[in-house]
Order: C-alpha cells, then structure tokens, then sequence
C-alpha cells in the first residue's frame, strides 16, 4: 500500500477573455526580452500568430517566430526547431501557441535550451536533469491539456512510434488561456479535442486509488488522489454541460470558455493522476487507423467506464450526477450504470463514432490491440479493473 | 468588469501519513546541500522538529536549527533569525516547520536572503522583486494553509499593528504534509485552526464574483474563480464531515488527514480568491481582546453568511449539501439559510464562543469595529454583499 501523493502544478494559470493582452505582464515578471514563438501554419493562417506577434511588438519585445509546428512533431522537427531559435537570437523565453502538438513541440525546445543534447536522452520518464527554459504555453484547442500537462509527445518516423518525454520539470512555467482564441476552431475539431479532456477528465477521476497501485518508486501517474479528484469533477461538470454547445455553436464564447477550462482542469488532475484503460487502448488502435487520438478515447471511454463500472459504483454514479441525471427514485447503482449511457449519448451527439467498426477496426484486430495495450503499464496498472487479455477483448468485441 | 483571472499554485505538493521521509527526496530534487530549519519550542519540545533533523542528519545534510519562533513573529525576530542563519552556513534550502507563524517566518527569512534589506522595505502587496530561496513548508496545525499562500504576517511591536507581505513570489517551493504531525495538537488549537480553515474556505467560495470586483490592476485577492471554487468547496465538504471528530478523536489519523487536506485546498483557494467580512471584522476585534484568530473568524462567520445569504443563494445552498444537509422537500432558499445554521452548529460542536461578548467584546465596541473593518478594502470588497456601517453594526449586534 502506498502513503503518499504528489500534486505538481503550473506555478501561474491566467485565464479569460481578452487575456492574450496579459502577456506583456508575464514577460515582464519572468524578465524576458528575447522571445521566441512556435506555432504552426493554421493559426499562421487564422491570424492569431499574428495578433500574438503584434502585442509583443508593440511592447518591444525581440521576436523571433517558428510557424512549422506540424501534428505529432517528428523528432527532426524539433531539432530543426530548436537549431532555428539558436541561429536567430539568445532566448529568454519560449512561447508554444497552438494545439498541443505546438506546445509539446515547444517543451522540447524549452528541454533542450536549458540541457542541450538530443532528444533521444530524455525519453521516457524522469529523465529531465533541471528545471527547463521559461515557457509560455497558449492553447488555442480545448483538449489536451499540454498548457499544464509534463508529457511532450514526438513522433520517432523511422520506428513509426510514438515517443514520449515525461517529467515534471516539463511542466510549461505559464498556462495562458484566451477562450476568444478557440472560437474559429471546426466543429470536427472541437469534438475530437473536447471528448479527449473528458476522457482526461473521467479516467484520472476513476483511476484506481493511489494507495492501491502497485508499483514502487516515483510515479508520475499515481492513481486517484484527491486534489486531482476535486479537479477533475469540476472538469466533468464543464464538459458534460458545455461540449454539445460549443461544437454546434461554435461562436458560443461562453460554452468555448467552460471548454477551455474543463480541459484545463482536466490536465491539471490526468497529469498527476494518470489516464487508465480508455488511453492505453487508443495507443495500439491509433497505429492501426488514421483517426485522431481524440476520437479513439472518446469512442473508447463509455465502453470501458461500463467496463470499470461495478469496482467504481460510486464515483461512476456521481459522473451521472455531474451530467445532470435526476437520482430521485435511483439507487447508487442504477446511477452508476446511467453514467456510461450518457458518455455514449454525448459522443453520438457531436456526431463522432461509437463504434470500433465505423473508424476500420475488425474483428481479427482485437486480440493484438487487447495484449498491445496490456504491455502500457504505466495507464494499465492506473485501471481500477484489473484488465486481462480476455475481458479486454470482450470490451472490444463489445465496441465493434 | 472583469475578465481575466489569474491562478498561483505552489509547484510541488508532497501528502500523506510518513511523507516526512521524503524530504531527501525533495531536497535532491533542489540540490540543496545545507538546510536551514525554522521551528518553534513547541514543535521541539514535542519532539518533532529532532525527528525531521534525524532524517536530514542521516541523509547527510548540513542543518543549522533555529528553534525560537514565536507566534505572531515580531519584525526584530525575523531579522535575528536571518541573522542566525547567515552567521551559521550558506544556506541553500529553509524549511519551516510549525503552525502558520513558523512557515511565515521561514518566508521572510527566504525573502530576506534572496533580495537582502529589511522586512519593512516588503512591506503591502507586490514588492518582492524576484523568487525567494528554496523553501520548504511543513505544517504542523491544519489551519492557516500557510504552506501555499502567498502572504507573511508579522507584529509590528512598537506601533501594536500586525504588518503583512504578500506576494506571489512569496508561496513556499514545496509543501510538505504528514497528517501525522499533527495528532498531537490540543482539543482547542485543534478547534480554532480547523475553524480558520473552514473561514478560508467559505469565504473564498463565497467571495464576490472575480468579475465583478471594483478594482483596477493585478490584484492578490481576486473574489470568487472557478478554480478557487473546486478547491474551496472540496475543502469545505473535508472539514464539515472532520473537524469534530479531529477535536473529540485527536488520534484519529484519518479525520486529522482529512483536515490537513482540507486546510491545503482551503489555502490554495483563498491565498487567489481572498477572504471577505469575517476576515475583515476579525483584525479590528483581534485587537481589542487576545482570541486566537480562528477563534474570532469561526464565531463570525456564521453571521456574515446570514449576512450574505439572499445575495448568494446557490452557493448558500451547497454549502449546506457540503453539511450533509438532506435536500429533499427544500427549496434552494431554504437550504441556503440551513447553511450558516450548520456552520453554527459545528462551532458550538467543537467548544468554541458563538457570541462576541464571550470573548469580552461590548456593545461600546461595536461601531468602531465595523467602521475599521470597512477600511480593509482588500477584503471588504471582495464581500457579496455590500457592507455599510449600519449593515455590519447591525450584523454585530446580532453576534453580541
């Protein structure tokens, strides 16, 4: 059994409409003159690069911008990014705007600026020797969470792999969350990014107790403890009641701003207490087929929070309370049973798959995905069902 | 209006029953070598503060002790202290062991050996000019949060003022709870931190709406924010269902566990949204008669919630779902005014005064209380309700 938790943060969250205009501030405080942004050619291309660019102009800042970023940044990118920003200028500070790929990218830049090396030497988990070099995340996707998340995701090409790097030291230094930069998103966008925090959000809230994981050492994926618990709910209040509304609605400021920080809480408690069976298997599945990683989970989350419902009655039965199911008349367990129905309707309701089939996965698949993602320890040991190989195969199976 | 609100978090939290023997761990994390621990007699003669020595000896640090804090600190006692430390080592991590006085201390000392000078020269709000030094906050009570607040507090003895430095540079590095320190705290230290705790947390998730905050600039105490509010109500529901049972059971290491986590949620909550008039009413009244702050705050708070209640109905109401309170038959209304009734309740549960003129408080006295509580314009606005010299005479005379 184990005693303790931990609990990292962002050291500063600023948040609101209009807050981009907030920047020169931060700057000030973090004493940057130098400043380097990394963003990627669609919002280049909406002009939010732009507008970001011209406040920091405006108040004199040395800018130098990197407009490549690209989805699942190969590590070469980061490379070329990294070698573009030391050919330009000595860096003070580093800004990520965009998707979470934009900001993954940018704490590979901000990792290797203050240890230098190759990327290679961080991967994995603890890793990162020191504190990495002062970053300014800015998401402009109600999703991932990466403004405060210590996880930057790389692609490795040559071993078609996914590759992560993990510490706490890549926490960005500032989350800043403008909901007015999220109101051009697509709705497509919006649902995929949207169901991916709740499955932050639901997973980190139904994890398996932190006293109960088995494993020995510092983990950065604890379990449920409960100053996550507490964020992650609120998280789940948010999207259950605005996710709907800011994908059919999309200039909806205030359902993008309940968005923006369901997904920022959400973040804030999956990256201490880790995701579990919905994530680890979205990663063998996202191999097989081309669908976002958003639209993996979020087909996946209903089927394993039924999966996961009799070991989580409780928790399962407050998730249907915070998507406004009326207990009168319903025990714990009915309640519990309603939560994974109401996930199921909401992903239908933005009109993204609910079943394996309908994204290119078949039968004869299954087996592979199920002993796949048993090899994910790190999100299987998280599950509060233990999974095998069989029970995960009849998840699937379930889901097809 | 406003629009943006900003959210400060101490980086690391380390919780649980024996987290005490992560301290290598977390000063490694550091780097630090030589260790300057801030304690006060108490803690001493309890033998705690030569337990966390004992572990820091083992572990091969060098520790300069300096055991004579005292509550409520006196300017001159922070510069000794400072003093000590410098003629003692190079210091490159404090840690502050102890109730609220004890971490306030070890701030200042930070301060102090970061920017040099004097206290005075920090004095108010936003005048610390860069990081302090490593500090480590371990607290022994369950009440002040002082391990994630922003905010020192110091007795000006010449002029019988207490004197604060508040600044977001000022929040401990690490906070450090072991539940297990605290078992041995006294019935009524017990009661009047863990009712602190609980005004923190009311008041915070009570405050006016960030939004409407009639205030210009960058603000500490910014009135009610979503973040705060999942904190504070997380803080409110631990101490509702543990702060009689961590007074009438002190060994009971579940409800103190549950009362240390409350006061952290309540600490990180408040030390962003602020607290409001019973915070404001208790610093005039401290210094007319020698009740422990909490003391004071808990008598108080029931009344300014009535105070309250019709402007802040919905959140009223919660609170009393927080109590435990059935809802069944009620209207929002009518829970809302069972909240302060609980929060009565539980003061008179846990032997505290419920009346001003038990704690030597007289009718003379009343309106020169409320009119220099209505000078506390940091906390004063941050009241849902609007007070008046009649309204708070008025709210007074009922607590008499």
């Amino acid at each position: 059994m184990r005693h303790t938790w931990e609990f990292f943060s962002t050291e500063r969250i600023v948040y609101g409409n209009g807050s981009i205009r907030e920047l020169d501030k931060i700057l000030q405080r973090i004493k940057a003159k130098n400043v380097f942004l990394i963003t990627d050619p669609g919002i280049k291309g909406a002009g939010i690069a732009d507008k970001v660019l011209r406040l920091l102009e405006e108040a004199q800042y040395q800018v130098v911008v990197y407009d490549q970023a690209v989805p699942e940044p190969p590590i070469q990118t980061a490379i070329d990014c990294y070698e573009f920003a030391k050919a330009h200028m000595d860096t003070d500070a580093i800004i990520g705007l965009g998707g979470g790929s934009s900001i993954d990218l940018a704490k590979v830049v901000a990792l290797l600026m203050a240890h230098g090396g190759h990327p290679s030497d961080y991967f994995g988990e603890h890793r990162v020797p020191g504190p990495i070099a002062p970053l300014i995340a800015i998401p402009t996707t109600a999703g991932t969470g990466s403004e405060v998340t210590s996880v930057a995701v790389l692609a490795d090409l040559e071993n078609n792999l996914k590759i992560g790097i993990s510490d706490n030291y890549l926490r960005p230094a500032v989350a800043l969350l403008d909901p007015e930069l999220t109101v051009g998103l697509p709705p497509y966008v919006t649902a995929c990014s949207g169901i991916d925090a709740l499955s932050h959000a639901i997973e980190a809230y139904t994890a398996k107790d932190f006293r109960y994981i088995r494993a020995e050492g510092e983990l950065l994926f604890q379990g449920s403890l409960p100053l996550a618990d507490a964020l992650a709910y609120k998280a789940i209040e948010l999207i259950a009641k605005n996710l709907v509304l800011a994908v059919q609605q999309g200039s909806n400021l205030e359902a993008r701003g309940n968005m923006l920080l369901g997904s920022l809480l959400a973040g804030m408690a999956f990256s201490n207490a880790g995701t579990a069976a919905a994530h680890a298997l979205a990663y063998p599945i996202g191999g097989l087929v081309k669908s976002p990683h958003g639209e993996v989970t979020g087909l996946l989350l209903p089927y394993v929070m039924a999966y996961n419902t009799d070991v989580e009655q409780e928790k399962m039965a407050k998730i249907a309370l915070a998507f406004g199911v009326n207990p009168a008349g319903k025990t714990e367990k009915e309640l519990a049973e309603v939560a994974w129905q109401e996930v199921f309707k909401l992903v239908e309701a933005i009109g993204l798959p609910t079943r394996l089939s309908q994204i290119g996965i078949k039968e004869e698949d299954l087996a592979e995905i199920a002993s796949k993602s048993l090899g994910i320890n790190r999100l299987i040991r998280n599950n509060p069902r233990v999974p095998t190989q069989k029970s995960l195969e009849e998840l699937l199976r379930k889901a097809l």
